[in-house]
């Protein structure tokens, strides 16, 4: 697979600006629209479960559109909303995070966005644990900034693990800003606080950000939450929390995030965001504050179900001689090799051809992860088991 | 008024990137942000009715949260609405604009973010005429470019015109932009199809690229629509239109717009949008689906509305001696010049502190336009009957 793009692609683009014509491309994006153009297929390829939002939330969300929320309100999101994440973080981190570090975002891509354009310019460079999402790493290439990876070291009964001393020796004085997405999408590996701790240190020394995307804090399999680098930091130390109610309360399609910042961010963070979207959607605001207010059964009761599938297709894939899997401590991804099959784009596209299953191929976590794959199972257990059996078609039993 | 920004604004900007450390300051955002910390005051500062979004388009967004559309969706947004929007410009302005020009983004804001940075690089150069709304010229900022201002003109009893030989002079073989907002916010200026004419020739010839930021071209009094550069423009022309259900349906508060581009640009807006902020929210562009297909009466009940405050504020304004006010053609905005005030910060805090209304001081919209102030009218007659009274009771009557 090539990472340029076709000389089709560079001629539509050539009217643009150069940094748009030479982006590299999304292998994953690519695939799931190549998944979206077939007929009967299972799609696990998408970061999302199969659950539509919960009833509450939606009826709180209805409630404000009927109640005329559909006014302009404060860029950096409402009052309300700011204060109960602040409320949030006292009552599931044990944190004090002042509603005027919290900033409302209309998605946690868009809380990305805002993070990386905040602080990176041209020339400058992000250090990246991989494997990571690849939109993460388009979302540095916009900001005009170059990746250096390091990537997370997989062994066979042991799983995921980051070198920490690797990550540090990566750092240069070009060095902006280090990323890191803890708990990670796809491994499900998860960054311990002491080794928070170990970064935080360094970087505070170098006057280097951490950019920490924490989407997945609270799918850390019989703990309540993922440790937070919010946990290690002082409110003026030089990090950017990204986080999204997409994952924790099945709300993808709502587009809402938000974004911590130290205690000096909110008048910048605040007119970066007036000119790159002027703020989040007003009524849907109030949905995201019924989530936080009463979601923490909705988030056990996903949990319990994600742990069942998890052992499930755990105990199904592991038996399989030509499956290499690590169990992941969170996250809703199987992130799994397949013996013999070095190119995962061609298997992905074989999984979708030939299995009517669409699943992420692994270079759309970046280069080191070419011969993986990756599979969303918060769905239901028939789907599942159903698409375990078309994939077992593919790759045989 | 200074542009520049306080010592305590720069001292917690310096960790950022330089070129938010250095934005210009955004005095209409600030006097907003002025009016809302205080009691009892009517805000006809911001660019919105007091009407909230009509049931219908609250109901069919409702049946679409209840039925799931609570998922991710396409970047550039759900298929039905980028193919409603094409039949809108085929039964309002009677052109062919197929789907795949139509970008659906989570506001007018975030087109025009997105249509400014897929074209501005650091050095590029934009004309934009002026008077506009300072959001503009901040987005302009932000994408790192340079912008030459070229004011309307106005003379009592004509109103407000463009020099268009004055437009085309200003540009440079810098310049890689024409930015032009049609009908005017905040002038109710409105360019005519046959100065479209002119500009396209010019800017197609030097392959400068036309942002026509359309937002209020459904309040053209007494017409339909006012002019689009889109019926001017060929397929594969420069031309990125920006628009938004904002004001012709009540929906500021939804943060939903959308983008034309030309036929090549779908590859490339969608490569932006994916890093930028991954696409509009899902359930929300039913809503705006059900207000193209069913708000026409909508629009033509708002614009009645607006007419008739439109008569009773400029019959009252303008046998006032102080006030200098064209009656505007277009828009929901009075703008006026108070005789003897040349500072219009001064004066929009006065109106608020004196008179407890909060209104636009004419700085907002650039340098051209410090004496001038605007007024929204399309809230209730009662409503803008005190504020009236208000605003005489502070320059006399």
């Amino acid at each position: 697979m090539q990472d340029q793009r076709s000389d089709n692609y560079k001629k539509q683009a050539e009217k643009f600006r150069p940094l748009l014509q030479n982006l590299t491309k999304n292998p994953g994006a690519e695939m799931l629209r190549y998944g979206w153009r077939m007929q009967d297929v299972i799609s696990l390829g998408q970061g999302e479960g199969c659950a539509p939002t919960p009833d509450f939330i939606n009826e709180a969300t209805y409630t404000a559109l009927k109640n005329g929320k559909t006014h302009y309100g404060p860029v950096l999101g409402q009052p309300a909303l700011r204060d109960e994440i602040s409320t949030y973080y006292k009552n599931i981190f044990n944190l004090n995070i002042p509603s005027n570090r919290v900033f409302i975002t209309g998605s946690g891509t868009t809380a990305m966005h805002l993070a990386l354009t905040s602080i990176l310019d041209v020339g400058d460079e992000v250090v990246a644990v991989t494997p990571i999402w690849k939109n993460l790493l388009g979302a540095v290439e916009i900001a005009q900034a170059k990746t250096h990876t390091v990537a997370l070291e997989f062994t066979e009964g042991a799983g995921w693990r980051l070198d920490i001393d690797k990550l540090l020796a990566a750092c240069t004085p070009l060095t902006k800003a280090v990323l890191i997405v803890s708990p990670s999408n796809p491994t499900g590996w998860v960054m311990s606080k002491a080794e928070m701790q170990r970064v935080i240190d360094f970087t505070r020394e170098r006057g280097i950000w951490i950019v920490s995307d924490e989407v997945y804090n609270r799918s850390l399999y019989g703990q309540n939450h993922a440790p937070s680098f919010l946990e290690v930091a002082n409110n003026d130390d030089l990090v950017l929390t990204v986080n999204s109610f997409s994952k924790a309360w099945a709300m993808t399609g709502w587009r809402l995030g938000w974004l911590v910042g130290p205690s000096f961010s909110e008048g910048i963070i605040r007119d970066l965001a007036l000119y790159d979207n002027m703020g989040p959607p007003t009524f849907t605001q109030f949905g995201g504050i019924e989530a936080l207010k009463n979601g923490e059964a909705f988030i056990q009761e996903q949990m319990k179900m994600w742990q069942e599938n998890l052992n499930y297709l755990y105990d199904r894939l592991s038996a399989n001689p030509k499956i290499s899997l690590e169990k992941p401590i969170s996250t809703f991804y199987a992130f799994f090799k397949v013996k013999g099959e070095d190119d995962c784009l061609d298997l992905a596209k074989r999984f979708i051809d030939e299995g009517g299953v669409s699943l992420a191929p692994g270079c759309a976590f970046g280069h080191d992860s070419k011969g993986w794959i990756r599979l969303c199972f918060a769905v239901s257990r028939t789907k599942l088991e159903k698409a375990l059996d078309r994939i077992e078609k593919v790759i045989g039993a």
